[in-house]
Protein backbone atom coordinates (compact mmCIF):
# COMPACT_ATOMS: atom_id res chain seq x y z
CA UNK A 1 0.00 0.00 0.00
CA UNK A 2 1.65 3.32 -1.05
CA UNK A 3 0.92 7.02 -0.91
CA UNK A 4 -0.70 6.86 -4.36
CA UNK A 5 -3.37 4.37 -3.64
CA UNK A 6 -5.09 5.81 -0.42
CA UNK A 7 -7.48 4.06 1.81
CA UNK A 8 -10.96 4.46 2.69
CA UNK A 9 -11.49 6.49 6.19
CA UNK A 10 -10.34 4.79 9.83
CA UNK A 11 -13.03 1.88 10.51
CA UNK A 12 -14.10 1.54 13.83
CA UNK A 13 -13.38 -1.54 15.62
CA UNK A 14 -13.95 -2.74 19.51
CA UNK A 15 -10.97 -1.08 19.92
CA UNK A 16 -11.02 2.43 18.70
CA UNK A 17 -14.84 2.95 19.16
CA UNK A 18 -14.89 5.69 21.28
CA UNK A 19 -16.92 5.13 24.75
CA UNK A 20 -17.29 8.94 25.72
CA UNK A 21 -17.28 12.48 23.79
CA UNK A 22 -17.57 10.91 20.40
CA UNK A 23 -17.56 14.66 18.98
CA UNK A 24 -13.70 14.85 19.66
CA UNK A 25 -13.28 11.82 17.51
CA UNK A 26 -12.28 11.55 13.52
CA UNK A 27 -12.23 8.66 11.10
CA UNK A 28 -10.39 11.29 8.87
CA UNK A 29 -7.28 9.00 7.57
CA UNK A 30 -5.45 12.79 6.75
CA UNK A 31 -5.77 13.57 10.24
CA UNK A 32 -4.14 10.57 11.14
CA UNK A 33 -1.22 11.17 8.84
CA UNK A 34 -1.14 14.93 10.00
CA UNK A 35 -0.71 13.59 13.61
CA UNK A 36 1.73 11.13 13.11
CA UNK A 37 3.92 13.78 10.70
CA UNK A 38 3.66 16.11 13.08
CA UNK A 39 4.56 14.43 16.27
CA UNK A 40 8.40 13.97 16.36
CA UNK A 41 8.09 10.64 18.39
CA UNK A 42 5.46 8.49 19.74
CA UNK A 43 4.94 6.04 22.64
CA UNK A 44 4.96 2.48 21.63
CA UNK A 45 3.06 0.40 24.03
CA UNK A 46 3.75 -3.28 24.77
CA UNK A 47 2.59 -6.21 27.09
CA UNK A 48 6.57 -7.67 28.19
CA UNK A 49 6.33 -10.68 31.07
CA UNK A 50 2.56 -9.48 31.77
CA UNK A 51 2.92 -6.03 32.50
CA UNK A 52 2.66 -3.18 30.45
CA UNK A 53 5.66 -0.79 28.85
CA UNK A 54 5.32 2.45 27.31
CA UNK A 55 8.48 3.89 25.81
CA UNK A 56 9.04 7.00 23.84
CA UNK A 57 10.56 5.99 20.63
CA UNK A 58 11.25 7.59 17.19
CA UNK A 59 8.89 6.95 13.80
CA UNK A 60 8.37 7.64 9.92
CA UNK A 61 5.52 7.14 7.99
CA UNK A 62 5.36 6.20 4.28
CA UNK A 63 1.84 5.93 3.12
CA UNK A 64 0.30 3.30 5.53
CA UNK A 65 3.25 1.88 6.95
CA UNK A 66 4.82 3.71 10.16
CA UNK A 67 7.92 2.28 10.66
CA UNK A 68 9.98 1.85 14.15
CA UNK A 69 13.18 1.11 14.86
CA UNK A 70 15.79 0.03 17.01
CA UNK A 71 19.04 -2.15 18.59
CA UNK A 72 18.47 -5.59 17.72
CA UNK A 73 19.49 -5.92 21.31
CA UNK A 74 16.31 -4.13 23.07
CA UNK A 75 14.14 -6.88 24.39
CA UNK A 76 10.93 -4.55 23.81
CA UNK A 77 11.64 -4.71 20.51
CA UNK A 78 12.79 -8.32 20.13
CA UNK A 79 8.83 -8.85 21.31
CA UNK A 80 7.16 -6.40 18.75
CA UNK A 81 9.03 -7.94 16.10
CA UNK A 82 8.12 -11.10 17.15
CA UNK A 83 4.44 -10.10 16.64
CA UNK A 84 3.11 -8.73 19.90
CA UNK A 85 0.05 -6.64 20.36
CA UNK A 86 1.34 -2.79 19.72
CA UNK A 87 -0.39 0.72 20.47
CA UNK A 88 1.81 3.30 18.84
CA UNK A 89 0.09 6.64 20.40
CA UNK A 90 1.44 9.81 19.03
CA UNK A 91 -0.17 13.08 21.01
CA UNK A 92 0.71 16.94 20.59
CA UNK A 93 -0.28 19.23 23.09
CA UNK A 94 -2.03 22.75 21.97
CA UNK A 95 -3.15 24.46 24.67
CA UNK A 96 -4.20 24.86 28.72
CA UNK A 97 -7.55 25.53 28.42
CA UNK A 98 -8.37 27.46 30.96
CA UNK A 99 -12.45 27.70 32.07
CA UNK A 100 -14.43 29.47 34.82
CA UNK A 101 -14.80 25.98 36.95
CA UNK A 102 -11.99 23.69 37.70
CA UNK A 103 -14.34 20.59 36.21
CA UNK A 104 -14.38 22.24 32.87
CA UNK A 105 -10.61 22.90 32.86
CA UNK A 106 -8.77 21.25 29.53
CA UNK A 107 -6.18 20.66 27.47
CA UNK A 108 -6.30 21.50 23.33
CA UNK A 109 -4.38 18.16 21.46
CA UNK A 110 -4.63 16.19 18.97
CA UNK A 111 -3.88 12.28 19.70
CA UNK A 112 -3.36 9.30 16.95
CA UNK A 113 -3.82 5.71 19.00
CA UNK A 114 -2.45 3.16 16.56
CA UNK A 115 -3.41 -0.55 17.42
CA UNK A 116 -1.77 -3.43 15.59
CA UNK A 117 1.23 -6.08 15.16
CA UNK A 118 4.62 -5.07 14.08
CA UNK A 119 6.39 -7.12 10.85
CA UNK A 120 9.88 -7.08 10.81
CA UNK A 121 11.38 -5.47 7.98
CA UNK A 122 14.45 -7.79 6.80
CA UNK A 123 14.73 -7.29 2.98
CA UNK A 124 17.86 -5.14 2.58
CA UNK A 125 16.22 -2.63 -0.19
CA UNK A 126 12.88 -2.30 1.79
CA UNK A 127 14.85 -1.43 5.59
CA UNK A 128 17.21 0.80 4.08
CA UNK A 129 13.83 2.83 2.91
CA UNK A 130 12.17 2.70 5.98
CA UNK A 131 15.60 3.95 7.58
CA UNK A 132 15.72 6.52 5.21
CA UNK A 133 11.78 7.39 6.28
CA UNK A 134 12.51 7.36 10.44
CA UNK A 135 15.46 9.70 9.29
CA UNK A 136 13.76 12.33 7.01
CA UNK A 137 11.08 12.32 9.88
CA UNK A 138 13.10 13.68 12.55
CA UNK A 139 16.41 15.13 10.85
CA UNK A 140 14.82 15.80 7.27
CA UNK A 141 17.89 16.09 4.74
CA UNK A 142 20.17 14.42 6.95
CA UNK A 143 20.17 11.09 4.57
CA UNK A 144 22.52 13.26 1.71
CA UNK A 145 24.63 14.42 3.78
CA UNK A 146 25.60 12.32 6.48
CA UNK A 147 27.70 8.78 6.22
CA UNK A 148 24.83 6.21 5.46
CA UNK A 149 24.18 3.06 7.29
CA UNK A 150 26.70 0.26 6.19
CA UNK A 151 26.12 -3.71 6.27
CA UNK A 152 27.00 -4.10 10.30
CA UNK A 153 24.88 -0.65 11.20
CA UNK A 154 22.09 -2.48 9.15
CA UNK A 155 22.50 -5.62 10.56
CA UNK A 156 22.82 -4.37 14.03
CA UNK A 157 19.13 -2.08 13.54
CA UNK A 158 16.01 -3.95 13.82
CA UNK A 159 12.95 -2.09 11.76
CA UNK A 160 9.18 -2.89 12.03
CA UNK A 161 6.58 -1.98 10.01
CA UNK A 162 3.23 -1.59 11.86
CA UNK A 163 0.35 -1.31 9.16
CA UNK A 164 -2.14 1.77 10.22
CA UNK A 165 -5.43 -0.30 9.71
CA UNK A 166 -7.09 0.38 12.71
CA UNK A 167 -6.27 3.63 14.39
CA UNK A 168 -8.22 6.22 16.15
CA UNK A 169 -7.74 10.33 16.51
CA UNK A 170 -9.07 12.26 18.91
CA UNK A 171 -8.67 16.07 18.47
CA UNK A 172 -9.91 18.92 21.07
CA UNK A 173 -9.53 22.31 19.86
CA UNK A 174 -11.27 25.55 20.98
CA UNK A 175 -12.54 27.53 24.06
CA UNK A 176 -13.65 26.41 27.72
CA UNK A 177 -16.93 25.32 28.17
CA UNK A 178 -19.31 27.29 29.92
CA UNK A 179 -21.72 26.01 32.57
CA UNK A 180 -24.65 27.18 33.31
CA UNK A 181 -23.71 27.66 36.96
CA UNK A 182 -21.04 29.72 36.01
CA UNK A 183 -22.51 31.70 33.19
CA UNK A 184 -23.08 34.73 34.83
CA UNK A 185 -19.55 35.29 36.38
CA UNK A 186 -19.24 38.37 34.37
CA UNK A 187 -16.06 39.18 36.20
CA UNK A 188 -14.22 36.32 35.65
CA UNK A 189 -11.48 35.34 32.88
CA UNK A 190 -11.45 32.38 30.96
CA UNK A 191 -9.47 31.17 27.72
CA UNK A 192 -6.78 29.12 26.16
CA UNK A 193 -2.96 29.14 27.09
CA UNK A 194 -2.02 28.34 23.38
CA UNK A 195 1.52 26.19 23.43
CA UNK A 196 4.07 24.89 20.60
CA UNK A 197 7.42 23.76 20.43
CA UNK A 198 10.26 24.98 19.06
CA UNK A 199 13.51 24.80 17.57
CA UNK A 200 16.69 26.86 18.53
CA UNK A 201 19.74 27.89 17.29
CA UNK A 202 22.06 24.85 16.34
CA UNK A 203 25.17 23.71 18.79
CA UNK A 204 28.24 22.32 16.88
CA UNK A 205 29.50 19.24 18.40
CA UNK A 206 33.14 19.83 19.77
CA UNK A 207 35.04 17.97 17.42
CA UNK A 208 33.57 20.27 14.55
CA UNK A 209 36.44 22.01 13.22
CA UNK A 210 36.08 26.11 13.52
CA UNK A 211 34.17 27.28 10.12
CA UNK A 212 32.40 24.72 9.04
CA UNK A 213 29.17 26.08 8.09
CA UNK A 214 25.90 24.21 9.63
CA UNK A 215 24.54 22.86 6.67
CA UNK A 216 21.04 24.39 4.74
CA UNK A 217 18.86 21.50 6.11
CA UNK A 218 19.47 21.99 10.04
CA UNK A 219 19.95 26.03 9.48
CA UNK A 220 16.67 26.04 7.89
CA UNK A 221 15.20 24.24 10.88
CA UNK A 222 15.91 26.41 13.44
CA UNK A 223 14.46 29.01 15.22
CA UNK A 224 11.20 27.08 13.49
CA UNK A 225 8.11 25.11 14.56
CA UNK A 226 9.44 22.14 15.97
CA UNK A 227 7.87 19.12 14.19
CA UNK A 228 8.09 15.79 11.98
CA UNK A 229 8.81 16.40 8.26
CA UNK A 230 5.57 17.16 6.51
CA UNK A 231 7.06 16.31 3.12
CA UNK A 232 7.56 12.67 1.98
CA UNK A 233 11.13 11.92 0.92
CA UNK A 234 11.07 10.60 -2.74
CA UNK A 235 10.60 6.42 -2.44
CA UNK B 1 4.65 9.00 52.58
CA UNK B 2 4.60 12.68 52.36
CA UNK B 3 7.50 15.09 50.65
CA UNK B 4 9.02 15.75 53.97
CA UNK B 5 9.78 12.16 54.42
CA UNK B 6 12.22 11.61 51.11
CA UNK B 7 12.74 8.00 50.10
CA UNK B 8 15.61 6.42 49.05
CA UNK B 9 17.20 6.07 45.60
CA UNK B 10 15.09 4.33 43.24
CA UNK B 11 15.76 0.21 43.61
CA UNK B 12 16.04 -1.64 40.51
CA UNK B 13 13.10 -4.08 39.74
CA UNK B 14 13.70 -6.73 36.68
CA UNK B 15 10.80 -4.04 35.24
CA UNK B 16 13.32 -1.19 35.58
CA UNK B 17 16.61 -2.37 35.24
CA UNK B 18 18.18 -1.31 32.15
CA UNK B 19 19.47 -4.04 29.56
CA UNK B 20 21.20 -1.21 27.21
CA UNK B 21 23.10 1.64 27.72
CA UNK B 22 23.08 1.48 31.36
CA UNK B 23 25.17 4.95 31.45
CA UNK B 24 21.52 6.51 30.22
CA UNK B 25 19.89 5.15 33.54
CA UNK B 26 19.80 6.98 36.92
CA UNK B 27 18.24 5.96 39.95
CA UNK B 28 18.04 9.84 41.50
CA UNK B 29 14.73 10.19 43.16
CA UNK B 30 15.07 13.84 42.50
CA UNK B 31 15.20 13.53 38.50
CA UNK B 32 12.25 11.13 38.28
CA UNK B 33 10.11 13.70 40.47
CA UNK B 34 11.85 16.71 37.95
CA UNK B 35 10.79 14.79 34.86
CA UNK B 36 7.36 14.44 36.26
CA UNK B 37 7.09 17.79 37.65
CA UNK B 38 8.25 19.11 34.08
CA UNK B 39 6.20 17.03 31.67
CA UNK B 40 2.56 18.84 31.18
CA UNK B 41 1.20 15.47 30.26
CA UNK B 42 2.25 11.40 30.47
CA UNK B 43 1.34 8.43 28.92
CA UNK B 44 -0.42 5.72 30.62
CA UNK B 45 -0.42 2.36 29.47
CA UNK B 46 -2.26 -0.52 30.71
CA UNK B 47 -3.15 -3.59 29.07
CA UNK B 48 -7.56 -3.84 28.53
CA UNK B 49 -9.26 -7.01 26.98
CA UNK B 50 -5.77 -8.48 26.00
CA UNK B 51 -4.47 -5.69 23.85
CA UNK B 52 -2.33 -2.65 25.14
CA UNK B 53 -3.95 0.61 25.31
CA UNK B 54 -1.30 3.98 25.77
CA UNK B 55 -3.27 7.36 26.46
CA UNK B 56 -1.58 10.84 26.93
CA UNK B 57 -3.38 12.04 30.25
CA UNK B 58 -2.87 15.17 32.63
CA UNK B 59 -1.33 14.16 36.12
CA UNK B 60 -0.33 15.81 39.26
CA UNK B 61 2.39 15.08 41.90
CA UNK B 62 2.42 15.60 46.20
CA UNK B 63 6.02 13.65 47.06
CA UNK B 64 5.63 9.88 46.20
CA UNK B 65 2.11 9.99 45.25
CA UNK B 66 1.32 10.31 41.09
CA UNK B 67 -2.41 11.70 40.55
CA UNK B 68 -4.00 10.85 38.38
CA UNK B 69 -8.01 11.59 37.13
CA UNK B 70 -11.22 11.17 34.75
CA UNK B 71 -14.70 10.49 34.46
CA UNK B 72 -16.25 7.77 36.00
CA UNK B 73 -17.68 6.77 32.70
CA UNK B 74 -13.90 5.82 31.62
CA UNK B 75 -13.28 1.94 30.81
CA UNK B 76 -9.81 2.54 30.79
CA UNK B 77 -9.82 4.41 34.44
CA UNK B 78 -12.21 1.86 35.64
CA UNK B 79 -9.39 -0.70 34.29
CA UNK B 80 -7.07 1.31 36.49
CA UNK B 81 -9.15 1.90 39.12
CA UNK B 82 -9.84 -2.11 39.62
CA UNK B 83 -6.02 -2.87 39.99
CA UNK B 84 -4.69 -3.78 36.66
CA UNK B 85 -0.99 -2.75 36.16
CA UNK B 86 -0.06 0.39 34.93
CA UNK B 87 3.10 1.64 32.99
CA UNK B 88 3.50 5.95 33.25
CA UNK B 89 5.36 7.26 31.39
CA UNK B 90 6.61 11.03 31.27
CA UNK B 91 8.84 12.35 28.29
CA UNK B 92 10.63 16.02 27.39
CA UNK B 93 12.47 15.76 23.85
CA UNK B 94 15.27 18.39 24.09
CA UNK B 95 16.45 17.72 21.04
CA UNK B 96 17.77 16.67 17.81
CA UNK B 97 21.09 15.25 17.47
CA UNK B 98 22.59 15.35 14.26
CA UNK B 99 25.75 12.76 13.85
CA UNK B 100 28.43 12.15 10.92
CA UNK B 101 26.65 8.80 10.40
CA UNK B 102 22.82 8.28 10.04
CA UNK B 103 23.58 5.33 12.87
CA UNK B 104 24.57 8.28 15.31
CA UNK B 105 21.87 10.31 14.90
CA UNK B 106 20.04 10.38 18.06
CA UNK B 107 17.68 12.74 20.18
CA UNK B 108 18.38 14.12 23.58
CA UNK B 109 15.63 14.00 26.22
CA UNK B 110 14.58 12.72 29.93
CA UNK B 111 11.78 10.10 30.43
CA UNK B 112 10.64 8.79 33.45
CA UNK B 113 8.46 5.43 33.40
CA UNK B 114 6.74 4.38 36.65
CA UNK B 115 5.36 0.87 37.12
CA UNK B 116 2.77 0.17 39.36
CA UNK B 117 -1.28 -0.38 40.68
CA UNK B 118 -3.22 2.22 41.31
CA UNK B 119 -5.11 2.92 44.27
CA UNK B 120 -8.89 5.14 43.78
CA UNK B 121 -9.07 8.23 46.41
CA UNK B 122 -12.43 8.11 47.52
CA UNK B 123 -12.32 9.82 50.76
CA UNK B 124 -13.82 13.53 50.10
CA UNK B 125 -10.94 15.48 51.38
CA UNK B 126 -7.60 13.12 50.01
CA UNK B 127 -9.79 13.68 47.01
CA UNK B 128 -10.16 17.40 46.70
CA UNK B 129 -6.22 17.87 47.60
CA UNK B 130 -5.64 15.71 44.93
CA UNK B 131 -7.36 17.33 42.51
CA UNK B 132 -5.86 20.43 43.74
CA UNK B 133 -2.38 18.69 42.76
CA UNK B 134 -3.86 18.01 39.36
CA UNK B 135 -4.90 21.54 38.51
CA UNK B 136 -1.68 23.09 40.76
CA UNK B 137 0.80 21.20 37.88
CA UNK B 138 -1.22 21.88 34.70
CA UNK B 139 -3.00 25.56 35.62
CA UNK B 140 -0.80 26.72 38.48
CA UNK B 141 -3.16 29.19 40.18
CA UNK B 142 -6.36 28.53 38.90
CA UNK B 143 -7.57 26.57 41.94
CA UNK B 144 -8.23 29.77 43.65
CA UNK B 145 -9.44 31.51 40.99
CA UNK B 146 -11.87 29.69 39.49
CA UNK B 147 -14.64 27.80 40.96
CA UNK B 148 -14.29 24.67 43.17
CA UNK B 149 -15.77 20.97 42.42
CA UNK B 150 -19.17 20.80 43.88
CA UNK B 151 -20.05 17.49 45.33
CA UNK B 152 -21.79 16.37 41.82
CA UNK B 153 -18.62 17.03 39.80
CA UNK B 154 -16.14 15.31 42.48
CA UNK B 155 -18.53 12.28 42.38
CA UNK B 156 -18.44 12.55 38.41
CA UNK B 157 -14.66 12.35 38.91
CA UNK B 158 -12.53 9.25 39.36
CA UNK B 159 -9.23 10.40 40.76
CA UNK B 160 -6.59 7.44 41.54
CA UNK B 161 -3.08 7.34 43.01
CA UNK B 162 -0.22 5.65 42.20
CA UNK B 163 2.96 5.29 44.73
CA UNK B 164 6.37 6.34 43.00
CA UNK B 165 7.50 2.91 44.04
CA UNK B 166 9.05 0.99 41.34
CA UNK B 167 10.44 3.34 38.21
CA UNK B 168 13.14 4.30 35.59
CA UNK B 169 14.96 7.45 34.28
CA UNK B 170 16.67 7.53 31.22
CA UNK B 171 18.02 11.07 29.64
CA UNK B 172 20.05 11.88 26.99
CA UNK B 173 22.01 14.81 26.72
CA UNK B 174 25.02 16.08 25.22
CA UNK B 175 26.31 16.27 21.33
CA UNK B 176 26.67 13.58 18.61
CA UNK B 177 29.10 10.07 18.78
CA UNK B 178 31.66 9.60 16.67
CA UNK B 179 33.13 6.59 15.45
CA UNK B 180 36.00 6.35 14.15
CA UNK B 181 34.80 5.41 10.57
CA UNK B 182 33.99 9.19 10.59
CA UNK B 183 36.32 10.86 13.00
CA UNK B 184 38.51 12.07 10.05
CA UNK B 185 35.44 13.37 7.69
CA UNK B 186 36.47 17.09 8.81
CA UNK B 187 34.13 18.88 6.74
CA UNK B 188 31.17 17.56 7.87
CA UNK B 189 29.12 19.26 10.27
CA UNK B 190 27.26 17.83 13.49
CA UNK B 191 25.63 18.90 16.45
CA UNK B 192 22.02 19.62 18.22
CA UNK B 193 18.94 20.94 17.43
CA UNK B 194 17.90 22.39 20.45
CA UNK B 195 13.94 22.53 21.17
CA UNK B 196 11.54 23.94 23.91
CA UNK B 197 7.76 24.35 23.88
CA UNK B 198 6.34 27.79 25.27
CA UNK B 199 3.15 29.37 25.62
CA UNK B 200 1.85 32.11 23.55
CA UNK B 201 0.01 35.06 24.45
CA UNK B 202 -4.06 33.94 26.10
CA UNK B 203 -7.10 34.13 23.91
CA UNK B 204 -9.49 35.02 25.90
CA UNK B 205 -12.89 32.66 25.69
CA UNK B 206 -15.69 34.55 23.58
CA UNK B 207 -17.95 34.78 26.35
CA UNK B 208 -15.73 37.14 28.58
CA UNK B 209 -16.67 40.26 28.38
CA UNK B 210 -14.36 42.72 27.28
CA UNK B 211 -12.32 44.45 29.66
CA UNK B 212 -11.72 41.59 31.89
CA UNK B 213 -7.73 41.35 32.67
CA UNK B 214 -6.45 38.08 32.02
CA UNK B 215 -5.25 37.37 35.20
CA UNK B 216 -1.50 37.19 37.04
CA UNK B 217 -1.54 33.03 37.04
CA UNK B 218 -1.99 33.07 33.62
CA UNK B 219 -0.21 36.39 31.87
CA UNK B 220 3.17 35.37 34.23
CA UNK B 221 2.77 31.63 32.38
CA UNK B 222 2.85 33.55 28.85
CA UNK B 223 5.48 33.76 26.59
CA UNK B 224 7.25 31.35 29.00
CA UNK B 225 8.81 27.78 29.10
CA UNK B 226 5.43 25.33 28.74
CA UNK B 227 6.19 23.22 31.67
CA UNK B 228 4.00 21.74 34.51
CA UNK B 229 4.55 23.50 38.19
CA UNK B 230 7.76 22.93 39.90
CA UNK B 231 6.46 24.62 43.01
CA UNK B 232 4.86 21.90 44.79
CA UNK B 233 0.89 23.71 46.49
CA UNK B 234 0.08 24.15 49.77
CA UNK B 235 -1.06 20.81 51.14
Amino acid sequence: MTASSPRPPLFPTPRTTPTRKPQRYTNDREALYDILDSALYCHVGLVLNGSPVVLPTAHGRDGDALYLHGSTGSGNLRAAAAGTDLCVTASLLDGIVYARSLNNHSMNYRSAVVHGRAVPVTDEERKTHALRVLSEHLAPGSWNYARVPDRKELAATQVLALDLAEASVKTRTGGPSLDVADRDAHTTWAGVLPMRTVFGAPVPADYVPEGITVPEHVSARASGPATGRTVRPPS
